[in-house]
């Protein structure tokens, strides 16, 4: 039986195994190490062990066989191309220890650097570099990293080590007048070595290994325990990445950017991440390692000298090697067709790649890149709407903070960004208080320990939330991912007190009413009202280019829910083919009408009733007129009258005594009128077209005005298809009862005017029973739209106002997996809207089919209703590009 | 081409062409007639002109080709048989022309008797008869009948021209001073002949016919036109019997019981219809009419002397044609095998069968009959079973008045009798009164001209509904019906005055307060408050017998749904093969428990919360214990807790304030964490098993509470099996969190006891989703019960609270058929059960499948379960003998 091939090792080109196409199995950074090697990029020569050894190791705990062995014989293998050999005390070969994961989780795994340092191997590194306080510190670093990812996690004491270690340090840079560790010398770092190795052992009860094969084999040992630490665990819940896949681990000779003034390291794109624009962009520093790019400590130079001349940058200091890195990622880009992020050492004047990978980019950046390469002929349609996420689209299309106010601002805290945008308002610590500041007009922002089911009211109410306590995870950041609400949790920074109605950061203290500014795309919060900019994104080029590319490839199109001519405007010119939803009742609510709709509610019989409704005629019809001619030459659906009536009816006394005196009734038969209608489970009660049943003459005036509205814009040449949709059915012959008016007041309208015009009627399916009788409605209307949010309140049973005082905890326990709310059920919802399709194909081949619900906009349910053929999805304004963008990408 | 038969003759043996088969031709009396004259039996020779000359009536307007000859052709074979001749001014025939549809519909179509005669042959009946008086009161009742029947139809002008002619009857008799018809002597009646004829003509603009053949012509049509008169349409409405079916008309030689004291008429009943002893029964009345035993002038006398011996018997009387009529009525019976009402006539001597059909009986009279029928070979099971409806059960199941009580009772008013059985209560005017006053736990009686949604409240708490308007088909008889309430509607007797909370009768006035009782059955008012029985109908033999000929034809067995041990018992002595569900939220109202209940509910952390459940644990236990050992051996399906927390709280000030002291908690914290528990939605909300994942201590309790029973009984040797029953279950996990806590729960009382017991884990099926997710709870549940209150809620998206205020207005515009809380909705709510058992049976073939909603008990219901070979149906303890026997009447 030939032995299982577990390692791979990578070098130059002809002594490569992997490639980027193995990603599976050697992880990203793996294979593509391997990648850059095979294309004579100059990488350390390494070796990847394969994530099927730490599949096999979280399983039995133990290497498999013939692993340990073949680990040896790549050693050797880096050896013979370093001329260094691991373990030896004259030219000792280093190595580093990595992860590497199929989809990368930065900083979620471990890392060990300069394994192989012990007692005696140090004298080799001594003799080559020539330099003893940078081996004593390579030496230092070692220790206090082995210590912490291997032996502490080995350890069942509750030491951090880590954190001992580290004041242990600062103590002695304190004693000793150190002010940095760059100012350590040799007999400094010398002594603190002993010290840890010390310390280590009493704390630990265990020694600093002497032993260079025993640091090896531990160090990768760790890192494939590290993949089920509880970091990584939470990481690849919220990234849905599967447990199942493991990492594979790098191990790499060791090179070093800070060995002098001839060393240097960087990182860089081979594109601005930011713009998108296409030149060569990153930062460097010389003499350092690359933690300390990233760690902030030192300002890193710029790369090159793109933007402006700096005698600091790359090119001016090492215009060769910067001509040599340039030429690479040049090659790289082009090899990989996508933006890169590379890492890169220089070692005495030598250039090493330490990595590769597809760069992460904004929102601005990713459309304008993969505009440019599908442009430049680089990539497919299909690849370019693939590299665009929601996200991307999202970072485009919610609020940020004005770019020049948000660097001048004054950054009092940071947290983990769970809800991504912008957001500003005045603090408060309580969630009845937010909603009583929300209802009188105030914009708030709930700062919390935590929140709880019973705050979610509040958390509705405000613009934002905050919390000190809490992960990814946490109620706060689960209930605001669901609303799309800007949010940041866990911030340690700030530390509340509720009975002073105050939290101090570090610096400061805020108390309730205090304005702050939120960025939960980065999690960072600011003191005062910051401006909030809404990208124009319409006036955007790349945006514009997009989204026409998207329609291209939109069979399904995508229509806006939109209750206004301004919403409807901005619908339009963000590419709405029509509207799929205009919610009538949002027009009741503006102050002139709603007096006239309370008394017709109110009134006693037909007569009074009809009277005020006569008197809602002449605004409804503005509105459609309005609308209508906006949406030109589009389509736009209108559902007549939805909601019970008593969401109309005041419940203050002022109102009332106003209403009785207007309407010169008593008032008590007002309150009792009031008090008849209210129902103990208005969802399910009288609403829908059980109000246009029972009241017919609601339903009249509705159609009336949209006939009128149509009849006035065809006299002005004006094109305008109604759309009529009925809501709420459930059985034929309420869909039938209210065609039936419909198509009786088109025909006085048209008579009344002499002209006609062209319409559709239809309804909206959103009780599992309307699903079943698709067929026998199909028959008679001209378009069906799902109204899934209703579909899942009944197929679900599920409250979507009361939903807050369990949904949370069912997250948590994965009772369910996700707010069926945000994303559509397939196995219950989904089931019920294919058994409605089927039957109402069946019935009625040419019936037009579309959705209204809020999953019109969320890319996970659009898959469905494209599978299923539907003619339109119709969703808010702004969830629009993505509903275009998600369509476009199953269908390019 | 033949022509096609219209009429069919009946007469003698020889001389008959249809038969009891051909009813839906002939309808039900024609195929009689005929079947009887097959049969040797005398009966007055006629013909039948079938439906279908009807439909082509209602369609065309006229009569089909060929079908007044073939009329006159008939009329020949009656002269033959007869010895007369139609129209004949010496020896007239004379005929009645009356319906006959298929199906019985009395008193809802017209009659015209005494048609042939004319000024002419009225010679030749005084000529036959000798008898001038005899043969002008036949003349004025024709006149009569027909200017009713016939000729005001026919008129456009809005003359009641029956009540005009009767108040002339009624002046005239006054003007001579004859008390009664009786004495009116032959100048009399040729008086009022000719009046009546003057009259008609003046008011109705047309002349009563003298030509035999228009009368009778005119006089069929009429019979047709009836058909689609308004009070037969909306008795088929009621009936179900479709408008399609049409009538047929019977034109009969005429034959006179009236003739002097040879002659005599009567009704009969092979068996007594009340009790269903096998004798005789019957009246009847010398030198009468048929109306005349009807209508109650004069008291008619004994047919035999069975049950005591009369001088007015007609066994006494009449002995010769007594025993040839007891001949007939014993051929009858065994020739039909069934008990028959008779209907027969003494014309000088001279027996004549006018009708037999089968007769009608109530509950007990139809068990008994149908079961010594059975017991005596002349029927099968399945006949037996078809024999007994379901109104007859409820007839011996429904309380009623104490016979000797309502024989005494003062009978105030009558109405149209909307809901069966009996009702004793206070009179209230108002709904909103009577559900105050039902709160205090009186027992009212809504009094209302009619009823409307806003009263519905008041109608629910009401013992029974009065209207002083409406119909079978108004908003009261509806919702009493949907309900079973005992209700009486249209009951013009009876004059409202609510201003004064009062109504006036003939005789008396009646106020708020005062007590009245009604028979709904039959819809009598008594005054007073009258003594009510509910049968013991588990000591009844036949009852018995029935039950358990009905049992061993029930694979799918009836449980009853029962909370405690009382409703057990009642269950268990009607049958019942366990229990299908006990609600457990109803051992939480007891007020000993409820302020525990409080205390768990407002307890601010899980410590205190578990402080108050561990309080309830005896009580639940102790419940448990008692049901178990009451139905014993039978299994009991107990379902967790249900209802929102919100439901358990108090309101009132008083309660409060005892809560906020007896836990020492601030009484504004209480009310806002009452006011937090308030949903929108409570039918969608934080109910079912959402309580038992979000406090698993409840559920805890709860299964410990029926463990540590079960494990009690054990001890006691007496058998039980505990189902416990998860309710609102919509995901797999909810499912699974629950089982696991039941499990677990399990095995620590069994470890206590060192005791095992057998018991079973499965949920409700109430939510559109868990019908498709029915496969996968299928592979985890021992069993599965359809809540089809729920399941209907959600798939109408109809609460079921509020569904008052438009169902009455869908059933009156025919929006929908049925209340689809009293019915199951095959279109959706039975589709959705039919895919769950599907996926159920296929992942889990031993899995059992029950229902336990209301439509358990409901026969078009039971059709569905039955097919879908359902376990057991559970429903209410008195709806289980109707399940029972409908089951039977599939499955025999």
């Amino acid at each position: 039986m030939k032995t299982k091939k577990y390692v791979y090792f990578f070098g130059d080109k002809n002594n490569t195994e992997g490639s980027a196409k193995m990603s599976s199995l050697l992880g990203g950074k793996g294979a593509n190490l391997a990648e850059m090697a095979t294309l004579n990029i100059p990488v350390p020569p390494g070796f990847t062990i394969s994530t099927e050894v730490c599949i096999y190791y979280m399983k039995h705990g133990k290497y498999p066989p013939n692993c340990k062995k073949q680990i040896k014989e790549n050693l050797k293998k880096i050896e013979a191309l370093m001329g260094q050999s691991y373990g030896s005390t004259k030219n000792p070969l280093l190595v580093s220890v990595r992860s590497g994961a199929k989809k990368s989780m930065p900083g979620m795994m471990e890392t060990v650097l300069n394994v192989g340092l012990t007692s005696s191997t140090i004298q080799g590194l001594i003799n080559q570099t020539k330099n003893k306080r940078f081996s004593y510190d390579s030496y230092r670093r070692l220790i206090m990293m082995y210590s912490d990812v291997v032996m502490e996690k080995n350890n069942l004491s509750e030491v951090n080590i880590r954190s001992t270690l580290e004041s242990v340090l600062h103590n002695y840079k304190k004693q000793t007048g150190h002010k940095d560790d760059a100012s350590l010398n040799e007999k400094d770092l010398i002594n603190l070595c002993n010290k840890f190795q010390k310390i280590i052992h009493e704390k630990l009860n265990s020694k600093f290994p002497n032993n260079h094969m025993q640091q090896l084999e531990s160090s990768i040992e760790a890192v494939f325990k590290s993949w089920n630490g509880k970091r990584a665990v939470e990481y690849r819940k919220i990234e849905k990445i599967p447990n199942s896949w493991g990492t594979a681990v790098n191990v790499q000779a060791m090179v070093f950017g800070n060995m002098g003034h001839d060393s240097g390291t960087g990182v860089a794109f081979t594109r601005n991440p930011s713009t998108g624009d296409n030149y060569f962009f990153g930062e460097w520093l010389p003499n350092a390692q690359g933690e300390d790019v990233v760690a902030g400590i030192r300002t890193p130079h710029p790369l090159n000298n793109h933007i402006k001349k700096s005698s600091l940058s790359l090119e001016s200091c090492f215009p060769l090697i910067y001509k040599k890195l340039n030429i690479i990622q040049n090659k790289l880009e082009k090899h990989y067709n996508d933006m890169q992020d590379i890492e890169f050492t220089i070692q005495k004047n030598n250039l090493w790649l330490l990595q590769t990978r597809v760069g992460k980019r904004n929102g601005r950046a990713a459309i304008k890149i993969a505009l440019d390469l599908y442009q430049n002929k680089k990539i497919t349609q299909k690849i370019l709407f693939k590299r665009i996420t929601s996200q991307h689209i999202n970072e485009i299309l919610l609020p940020s903070i004005d770019k020049q106010e948000e660097q001048k601002a004054l950054m009092i805290a940071r947290g983990l960004p769970a809800g991504p945008g912008a957001a500003t308002g005045q603090i408060v610590f309580n969630a009845d208080k937010a909603e009583k500041l929300y209802n009188e007009g105030k914009k708030v922002i709930l700062v919390r320990e935590e929140t709880s089911p019973e705050d979610v009211h509040g958390m509705y109410a405000s613009e934002a939330i905050l919390t000190s306590r809490g992960g990814m995870t946490s109620h706060a950041a689960l209930v605001a991912r669901g609303w799309g609400k800007c949010c940041i949790v866990g911030s340690n920074d700030i530390q509340i007190n509720y009975k002073k109605k105050s939290f101090k950061t570090a610096e400061n203290i805020f108390y309730e009413n205090d304005w702050i500014t939120l960025n939960g795309s980065i999690g960072f919060v600011y003191a005062g009202s910051l401006k909030l900019v809404q990208r124009k994104i319409s006036s955007n080029i790349e945006y514009n280019n997009l989204m026409s590319l998207c329609k291209k490839n939109n069979p399904m199109k995508v229509r806006a829910n939109a209750d206004q001519d301004t919403d409807a405007l901005v619908a339009k010119n963000l590419g709405a083919n029509g509207i799929g939803l205009c919610r009538t009742e949002h027009m009741f609510f503006n102050p002139e009408r709603i007096k006239n709709v309370r008394k017709m509610i109110v009134s006693i019989d037909e007569n009074m009733r009809n009277k005020y409704i006569k008197k809602l005629l002449p605004y409804q019809k503005n509105d459609f007129y309005k609308l209508f001619k906006t949406m030109s030459p589009y389509p736009v659906t209108v559902r007549l009258l939805d909601p019970p009536l008593h969401e109309f009816l005041p419940h203050e006394k002022k109102q009332i005594d106003e209403l009785s005196s207007e309407l010169k009734t008593n008032k008590k038969l007002i309150v009792e009128k009031i008090n008849k209608l209210k129902e103990l489970n208005p969802m399910l009660g009288h609403r829908g077209c059980r109000l246009g049943i029972t009241f017919p003459e609601i339903t009249k005036m509705q159609v009336s005005a949209i006939f009128e509205a149509a009849i006035k814009l065809k006299k002005e040449k004006i094109k305008c298809v109604p759309e009529i949709m009925v809501p709420l059915v459930g059985s034929l012959n309420e869909f039938l009862n209210q065609k039936n008016i419909i198509n009786t007041v088109a025909q006085e309208v048209f008579k009344k005017y002499n002209l006609k015009i062209k319409y559709l009627v239809g309804t909206m399916i959103e009780l599992p029973r309307a699903c079943f009788i698709a067929d026998k409605i199909a028959k008679h209307a001209d378009f069906i739209s799902f109204g899934t949010n209703d579909l899942t309140q009944t197929t679900f049973g599920f409250s979507r106002d009361d939903i807050g005082s369990f949904l949370p905890d069912y997250l948590s326990k994965s009772i369910i997996d996700k707010d069926p709310f945000s994303t559509l059920d397939k196995d219950g919802v989904g089931e019920l809207i294919k058994i409605g399709v089927k039957k109402a194909k069946k019935a009625n081949k040419n019936i037009k089919i579309g959705v209204c619900g809020e999953h019109g906009g969320d890319p996970n349910s659009i898959m469905l209703f494209d599978k299923l053929n539907f003619d339109y999805v119709s969703c808010s304004p702004y969830r629009m590009p993505i509903a275009s963008l998600t369509i476009a990408k199953i269908n390019s």
